[in-house]
């Protein structure tokens, strides 16, 4: 009955539809859902505002307006379908309501019980892993939070042919071309937050928006043991567009978390906001999937030693300063043998004389797998 | 009579057989000439070895070997045949003797006279300009020399994602991929020259041979105030395989001038050694067109401040040592805008996981032309 090409086919449709909601239902996942019956699309739909419905909610909504049957039809979903309820009835119910005969979900929902159960008891066939890698890669903010207590964390620079982020004076205005600069301010929109030390907050004073303003645009997270952050930066003067987050230690001082209070900033305190791994784990509570750092050099430095990168936004621009500041401050590995390992996920993207690089932590190969090489020569 | 599509046809092939000669006819350029006569190919030849046959006589041998008549003929050369006597007569003597009707050049000869005169007193049509800007690239080592009196100067090194050419104890091995290594040892054989500093020379102890050992291999430098090089370095152990070039201080100790002498290690005086300018125009006054610099980091300052570098070639490989030895040493532009613009000659090339990027000098452009941009969105 099944088959397996018709399988990949429409999880990949299913696929698509979850990337668009990528930066926009934390702490939810954004699942995507498809409904098909004898290879015909009856409908289809995803999680795309927190709090309201779920993926396959809205897949079975479109097919009863579009007056499409779904009794006996397959639905495919990104993530495993849930089986409690949360601000939403369980999706389980749901589809066991409509007649669906079979459930294709590419990933498990650690957060969730296992579906088979109420889905075969319904008499529902329920098949798993269906382009499990790339949806466990689309859904790894949300898998990450679950599973480590901690967002998917992304770190960003721009760099010099000469692997500086800043002149020597903290200069870094601008490395990227201008399509660069585009790119990568379209690409925060898919983060569920931007993070920057106090130093880049200070001395860039940079907004932190994307150029893709919508119902729900990146939060801006800032590091600052203090709760340092200028009245008149530009994060609090843009505080309307998007909310900021102040992480601080317990020694800031009450006059700074009031200040910031009063003009909307949430504040977040953390025992050692200069430990990565209590920083992560603080943007984890707070519900963030998918985190986008931007340093500058002590948080690139502190976050690349304490292998909290899970993924790597480079831009090397077209240009040489002839010595400045360097990417990671700080002492790294003594040998490069013991440097950290990163897989490329893409080709190099030219971008006007800048090339952008998107690189992962390389997955546990299992015995004897061999490594995916592209290349040129 | 001239049709340009059949002038830019038999250049460009003229063009790759120049190419051939990269690195092994220094100080000469490494010529290439096509001869045609009714869009067919006659003969054709390059200057392949220093003090032989230039690129026409080889050209006009071969029409004879093959029998074909070059009366009435066009000549495509990539310079401007020679008028001078050298080593070798003139080429314009040669190609009036062979009954040549016309003779294309790409680009000039600034060591040489006009040979529009000789030509035109003999009755043959002489052009210049035909793919004038790729033989001034391909060329663009000798016309440096023969120009500004110094080689065009190549840098080259490999950093991790986070800007570092080697750990902060030193370590560099490797950063490079297995294919972008056996790609850089093979990319070599086109310079006339490989330079590295004392401090690399020591901590890396490399051979700086190219995997391809010919008749002309490139001369390794080696930059050294005091003339220091270990008798047991791998540079000293492969002198039979290629020339070791000593760049010193005029302090240099006269029993480390001896023990290199011994070996076989030419020695070279330069009143400031650490002053690129000065080290340039001894690598000139040496006769060599094309060096590769392959650092340290001391080097690569010095030479990205000077603005000696015409060219860069990058390998930026796909590991994070979180900290190390970035690629400039020293302290370089005050503000961004003050920094090198560099132009890419060509699209990212993926070796393994390691990206390789090259790099030249933005051409000064005439008023009101427009930089040519390769972009992918």
């Amino acid at each position: 009955m099944t088959d397996p090409s018709q399988d990949i086919r429409w999880m990949r449709r299913a696929l698509r539809l979850a990337t668009l909601s990528l930066g926009r239902t934390w702490p939810n996942p954004g699942v995507g859902c498809v409904i098909v019956r004898d290879g015909r699309l009856l409908g289809e739909g995803r999680h795309a505002v927190f709090g309201q419905a779920h993926a396959e909610v809205n897949a079975l909504s479109q097919c009863q307006a579009l007056g499409n049957d779904t009794a006996g039809a397959t639905a495919y979903v990104t993530l495993a379908p849930c089986t409690r309820h949360g601000k939403q009835p369980p999706c389980t119910t749901a589809l066991i309501a409509a007649g669906i005969a079979r459930v294709v979900a590419a990933v498990s929902d650690p957060n969730q019980d296992d579906p088979a159960i109420p889905l075969a008891e319904a008499s529902i066939t329920y098949d798993e892993g269906c382009l499990a890698l790339a949806a466990a890669q689309i859904h790894g903010g949300f898998l990450s939070r679950v599973g480590l207590g901690r967002p998917r964390l992304t770190g960003k620079w721009a760099m010099t042919l000469d692997g500086c982020i800043a002149t020597h004076t903290g200069d870094s205005t601008w490395i990227s071309s201008t399509a660069a600069l585009n790119f990568s301010r379209r690409r925060r929109r898919v983060f569920d937050a931007i993070m920057v030390g106090a130093g880049t907050a200070y001395h860039d004073d940079p907004s932190l928006l994307s150029s893709l303003v919508g119902e729900r645009t990146p939060v801006r997270v800032v590091i600052s043991r203090n709760a340092e952050l200028r009245e008149n930066s530009m994060l609090v003067a843009t505080r309307a567009k998007a909310a900021v987050l102040m992480i601080h230690g317990p020694e800031a001082p009450a006059g700074n978390r009031a200040a910031l209070a009063s003009h909307g900033i949430d504040l977040w305190e953390v025992a050692k906001p200069h430990d990565p791994v209590a920083v992560a784990a603080a943007l984890g509570r707070y519900g963030l999937n998918e985190v986008l750092v931007e340093g500058g050099a002590q948080i690139h430095g502190a976050y690349l030693r304490a292998g909290l990168y899970d993924r790597l936004e480079l831009y090397v621009g077209a240009q040489t300063v002839g010595g400045g500041i360097g990417v990671a401050a700080g002492i790294g590995a003594e040998l490069m043998n013991d440097a950290r390992h990163w897989q490329h996920e893409d080709r190099p993207l030219v971008l006007g004389d800048t090339i952008c690089l998107r690189l992962r932590r390389p997955p546990v190969l299992a015995p004897g797998e061999e490594p995916v090489v592209v290349e040129d020569d």
